[in-house]
């Protein structure tokens, strides 16, 4: 059989990351994109655990799903009660999941340390908990927690424990690496074992990314035979993650040759990526594989002039399949090809000999040189190439002046900074003034203050990051403080983010730069996009 | 053989990645770090490719190295000339270093396109190139490029590039899996192919991170007989990064049983990995296994009980084996042990139940908690620690004020700053002012002009670098400039170098703090000194 069924848990597992807290409403949003995605489960909490994810269970039935099914997790009972007594036992059945996962205790010493029972309770308790809910439901899963600690270390128990949730009705024993600790040699042998007892039961891989291998780990137990992979979308989970499934779904489909949810649906996991971690307010992680904006980006000229020959020569695969795409970055190390793809990327395409390629390698040098870095701000470098190779200036407005004024009138108070601004725009002038915490904030909201009254689409526009760097190349005898500032601003409208430079010796000077590029990006774009060309 | 050796590539490969920009100065301070983590190998770079790496091998020869050893990295000479015409082959033996590591093309496909040779001319350019380079260095390691996708695509042609280089005196073939494509079991199945066309050959493994599954080639090949590693700090690397070092160490050397830098070494591990992402400015990654923030860090209730009762039910390893330390979120607990160490240092040992230890964990977490990053900042923490254990306040002056204020007076002109400063020193006051290019600048200026008449030594102080960071845990709906600003300040007096810390909403503030920690701890060492402690 070749396919590999997956389950999603990253509205229950992967909340436990340190940053990610979710609304009911985060949680829906994210089931509902899932479903396009087409996983075959999606776990959506722990209904009996916390008013969120009861919640969940209640809004999630006014949903249509065409390709998923949600599933809710829970634990076996309390051994000091029954089935009926434990009242988070009951709410899963309360949920009305179709589908439920269970975890047990499969480490013996976990079982007697944590619960506080013996072996063969545990084994039954195991088997009393699935039976009761079995018959209730479609599918039964059992996360075996700590599955492959506990065969290290009593290998008959674990066993045991599988063979009681396998006996009592269980559809997929799902083997736990709970603390990540396993090697890919470690699961192997395991799930041999586990086949060799159980040749019967359906195999299922749950992984935790610990020793950077959570990844290899499932990929290693389908080889072993598991068909059910339990993971998260960008490895989202407590300590260093869960296994992660933008990575597992691609190596199965594209380099092993199972289908998970098809050639097709793998060609939204950047978007559903991406998704994911604007909903999650996380800042998506540039180097993550098959997703991240830097996995097909290229800086070195020796692989960017060959990537240009033939992409197969530095990409492992064709970018587009994952749904992500080739960038090439504009650095200091690079010539002349790279500026030839990013005129075609800007709808611009240059021929080998246009003058204006020179014009533009001679400018990108020199400003290179005074530290500008515009493999990162990339918006910059479209303002500053528009203006070579169309002529276009896309200056919105003018400045007349600015004046920022910073007081600190005894030792233990804040500072106090304000901002004034004089622009014109057209033939109109405006002068307006802010305070701020701090002079670049002042500068940036007085500056914006002034020209939302022309531009009222500037009022979408949200900071979301501020670098500064100090060039120690460029350090001066007057020291440190005197050396060449570059100040990286990241912006963004809810349509796309983007990143713009300034540089300069005074750091109000380069912020002023960067936050200028940031105002003139957002309206040239608002412009392309009102004649349909963004 | 149960040694691995490692050899990084941090400085050379892992710069390759798309924010990762280095200074000479940040590129040696990262070797001297490597070399007390203790790698055997560390490559400074491609010296004839650009002047950055030119200068390193250079300003390198200056220091020295306890356990690592300086390595060069080059291609093949270009086939169009002799290697004597090549000046960037030249380059080679030019920088001095006592191992080179030279590249050459084993993927068929891509050294007719890339190069434009047939394949007999690509095996000879190997062995020539390693053949004319050998006689002149210690050690040479030879980098199949794309080794792993030619064993693909023509066995016979990779494994004849390998046999050249073998027999032209490569001391360690390294399999390079250039585009990040392999699975584990590729890895496995062409080494064991090496190894039997070869059987006398070190082999060595160099994997990108493409399939997220860079460690797991690594820690295969090593299985499969590799006794040389190379990889990258944090994974630092073009796209989505090279093999992670700080993964793969702590996998040989506490789960598999090879011993690389020692068990010793292995717990500099997280603080290294924090100084270079410190160096290089870039956020460290919370979620990475072994050293990140989050690896160790316990959230939901029913793990936090239980790794109370003992660490091992979810923890895969001891924290302090590789220098982290456990978390548990949202409560207080932390590492007392550190403090004592540090009182120890700083000449004022504590006993463990000193109410003063209490007082500085406190006084300590409530400053974190704001932002302050005493690891890298530790004159910052000195002075705090005297402050609360001896009630030594060592603030040689005090502030009365200051004003700062930058203008620009139209579009094209640069903006001029000014400062006035009013401080006490014991009854008398000093009042004065300075201009500087940008705030920081003319502030440090005015105060230092002021004190200078008081404290003459403090003209020796050079500022020698300024970071800037916005930390994003703390932006507000005003957005990025408006959030926390943290800055860190590096100083010098030709005796040593220390770095201060200062975190405000206003960067003003922010480097106000810093500058005054600076120029108060050279004072301080300037009174060690002359009492004979420093």
């Amino acid at each position: 059989m070749n396919t590999v069924k997956i389950y999603d848990t990253t509205l229950r597992d992967g909340t436990q990351a340190e940053e990610l807290n979710l609304t009911t409403q985060d949680k829906v949003r994210i089931a509902l994109k899932l479903d396009e995605l087409g996983v075959q489960y999606i776990e959506g909490g722990w209904p009996g655990s916390n008013p969120t994810d009861r919640q969940f269970f209640e809004e999630i039935q006014k949903h249509d799903f065409q390709n998923s099914i949600i599933a809710a997790f829970g634990s076996t009972y309390n051994p000091k009660g029954t089935p009926e007594t434990d009242a988070i036992f009951q709410s899963l059945l309360e949920s009305n999941a179709r589908v439920l996962t269970i975890f047990g205790k499969t480490w013996d010493m976990h079982a007697t340390l944590a619960l506080g029972i013996g072996e063969q309770e545990n084994v039954d308790l195991i088997h009393e908990s699935i039976a009761y809910l079995k018959p209730h439901v479609d599918e039964l899963f059992f996360d075996a927690e700590h599955f492959f600690d506990g065969f290290r270390n009593n290998k008959e128990f674990s066993l045991n424990c599988l063979a009681a949730a396998h006996e009592a009705g269980a559809d997929v024993l799902v083997l736990c690496d709970t603390n990540g600790g396993s090697l890919p040699a470690d699961v192997a042998e395991a799930i041999k074992a586990v086949r060799k007892r159980l040749p019967e039961a359906q195999i299922g891989i749950h992984t935790h990314n610990d020793s950077e291998l959570a990844v290899a780990n499932s990929l290693e137990a389908v080889r072993q035979g598991a068909r059910h992979v339990q993971g998260t979308v960008n490895g989202y989970g407590e300590r260093c993650g869960n296994a992660n499934l933008c990575s597992i779904m691609p190596n199965l489909e594209l380099k092993m040759g199972y289908s998970c949810i098809g050639a097709d649906k793998l060609g939204k996991l950047t978007e559903v990526s991406h998704f994911i971690s604007e909903i999650a307010n996380l800042r998506p992680f540039l180097r993550q594989p098959f997703v991240g904006a830097s996995a097909f980006a290229h800086k070195g000229g020796v692989h960017v002039s060959a990537v240009r020959k033939d992409s197969k020569t530095y990409e492992h695969i064709e970018p587009g399949l994952v749904g992500n795409r080739q960038r090439i970055l504009l650095s200091d190390l690079s010539g002349r090809s790279n500026m030839l793809t990013k005129a075609e990327q800007f709808g611009h395409p240059l021929q080998k000999d246009d003058p204006r390629l020179d014009k533009l390698m001679k400018e990108l040098k020199l400003r290179e040189s005074m530290g500008f870095e515009y493999s990162v701000a990339e918006a910059s470098f479209e303002l500053m190439f528009h203006k070579i190779v169309s002529g276009q200036h896309l200056n919105y407005f003018k400045l007349l002046n600015f004046f920022v004024m910073d007081a600190k009138r005894e030792e233990d108070a804040e500072p106090t900074s304000e901002a004034t601004v004089m622009v014109e725009v057209g033939d109109q002038i405006e002068h307006t003034a802010a305070t701020g915490m701090g002079p670049v904030n002042a500068l940036d909201r007085a500056l914006r203050k002034a020209l939302e009254r022309f531009y009222p689409s500037l009022n979408q526009v949200r900071l979301l990051d501020f670098k500064v760097r100090v060039m120690s190349g460029a350090v001066r005898d007057t020291g440190g403080t005197a050396s060449f500032v570059r100040v990286l601003i990241e912006s963004g409208d809810g349509f796309e983010r983007w990143t713009t430079v300034g540089v300069s010796h005074n750091i109000i000077e380069a912020s002023w730069q960067a936050v200028v590029d940031s105002i003139n990006y957002k309206l040239f774009r608002d412009d392309q996009r009102a004649i349909g060309k963004a």
